[in-house]
């Protein structure tokens, strides 16, 4: 199911277009070399319609979003989607302004887009359920655990049924759904939250992965995440031997990206499927 | 005096609104999440007011200002100042252009920003004296010595009475000067120089810092400014161990801040305090 | 012929002004300051003449450009060549859209550049010849080999003689094409691909060993490409000896530069010079 998803982006190089935020931008671009795709970073209205159509995927991140940038969002995901790219939004800090909310639910109903990550109060105030946003962290209250893991399928079930998209929810316990059913993946390490961007390049590297792998969209975000999730633990080993911190973490994180291959995901991979009810 | 204070920020983890230039954005993120803040950077007119709201304080940084940021930066300025957020302002370049003198000027009269941290021309832009800013480092001529240094405690402790802010002026010696007294500081590597972004960093520290321990400021600039010099002089120790250069410094920098607790501080701060007289 | 090249940049620290691209901005400052110059970054039109007028040098990369920070390319580059400052372009992405190819020819034609670093689609997009791009990686057809070396240096000896500039194409060879021949430069290594940046990086240390010779802009590209090539060398084997992947290579590719002078240039450089026919 999952077989070769990481040889065909390390073959197929997906070049991936990147609307996204100038925080962790250049970490993005190391980590979509790092998983085998390749990225162009840009948002100029003149360009983005001409720029998408060179690439295999779209990723749109609304970070550090402006009323230019928004403008060549809009323009970018149309232009992609009618030419059947793969789409990812990742609707950073939904939740914590009316623009964030506003702009990434326009984005959604403008573009359709086919891939969907976030934290679970994104995730929330797009599917328009009440929500806290703490900034781009989850509100403590909205992480999936062990105990409200059952609702969290529910929930997430619902809106993929409903958004027609491949959900993805991260956090502790890492959920992806498709229209069969969701992945409750269980890799990855708190260090990961204590560095800036494992979000935005999760997203990178599903829009990587689902552009080398188009007939499986929820299998590739799906290795995506558990391969992310993979790295932070490896990047936690290395920084524990090392007497290290958070900035080492950080460099290990996309060492070891650059070292992922399907075999090291087959074996280290934490992926249960529950099938749709 | 300064006890608790990095304690303090572990367990608030106070949560940053940035309006900074993309140039050290990242590695502000990064520091502020190793330092026990949480961050989230909005320049967007149409929000800042909103994100800023939900914060603990502000750190605005004119490293890369423009007009419309400008604007933004004023707006949220206002707004963090009308809830009594503490304010922290980085006036990168001032006297270098106009543009940044004048903007960093504007910023303190409409806003009353409670900290504002540069190097000595910097600091000398925005109080007036005459100046020469050789591009984002203190010229030489300004940098505080132990010859000079009564004089500069002396130009500091005017300021901090003429702009009512905690004053920091940071360069081979520190100085943080409050409505009492000020702060000499004497931690840090000459390597802290040879990085991009160790005053963007430092300046949001601050803000974490201070957010978290409100009832003093004063004391809390000065605990930041410490710990970050402290980082310094590890990473500069880690540096030399491995045989390494400024690539690794950085990384090693932001290590130290997310090891640092307040025990590290209280033994290695090189802290003296001269009351105002 | 390369003598002091390197001396003279960490002797005078030439202050190079930036209009960068935000996704490897960090990366660029940090190597300017590792490599012996110094960095400013500014884009906002109404401060970019006083900010390049205190600079020795202007590198203008287009990577995320942008209607705002076009015009403000134009009115630096032309106060820039006014006071004779070197200039140098990096038309990334050139012929990916029309929006980069014609920004390019433009700034060339209003500005004459004195310097012009990209790979072979890029300056095959300024110089008119039919290309592709895909993204901002030179197209495997257009790569310098030793097979069709002959032809690559008739083409960029063309192009300088029309464009009057410096004009450096990198790729796993190098050329660096001045009035009197060209430089063929063999260092480097692959995975100089695998991080974004090295080719920005590249072009803002150009800038500063240029400013720091400007007698002899050539060879100062020249020896800025073989130091960066040399970098790459380095990096890799300290990332072979750590087990490690792209994330360490990245910074032990600054560590190098940081540790870089002219004994090591001429121990390890290999510089072939063809005299102009």
């Amino acid at each position: 199911m999952f077989e070769k998803i990481i040889a065909n982006v390390r073959q197929q190089q997906p070049l991936i277009h990147c609307i996204t935020n100038y925080v962790t931008v250049g970490d993005v671009a190391n980590i979509l070399l790092a998983c085998g795709g390749s990225p162009i970073m840009a948002d100029a209205i003149e360009e983005v319609e001409e720029i998408t159509a060179i690439c295999a995927g779209l990723d749109v991140n609304i970070g550090t979003l402006n009323a230019r940038t928004i403008q060549s969002m809009e323009k970018a995901a149309q232009r992609a989607h009618t030419l059947d790219h793969v789409t990812v939004l990742d609707p950073v800090g939904a939740g914590a302004s009316r623009l964030r909310t506003d702009t990434a639910k326009k984005l959604l109903e403008t573009s359709c887009f086919q891939v969907i990550r976030g934290n679970m109060s994104e995730i929330r105030a797009l599917a328009g359920s009440a929500q806290t946003t703490r900034g781009v962290d989850a509100s403590l209250a909205d992480a999936v655990t062990e105990e409200n893991l059952d609702g969290a399928i529910a929930f997430i079930q619902d809106f993929q049924a409903s958004s027609q998209a491949v959900i993805v929810i991260t956090g502790a316990i890492d959920l992806v759904a498709g229209p069969t059913g969701t992945y409750v993946i269980r890799n990855g390490h708190p260090m990961m939250s204590q560095i800036t961007g494992t979000g935005c390049m999760l997203t990178a590297v599903i829009a990587a992965y689902c552009a080398a792998n188009p007939d499986r969209h929820t299998e590739a975000a799906a290795a995506a995440v558990s391969a992310m999730g993979l790295c932070g633990e490896r990047a936690h080993e290395k920084t524990l031997q090392a007497h290290a911190g958070t900035g080492s973490f950080r460099t290990y994180l996309i060492d070891a990206m650059s070292q992922m291959d399907d075999n090291t995901l087959a074996e280290g991979g934490k992926i249960a499927f529950y099938k749709k009810s």
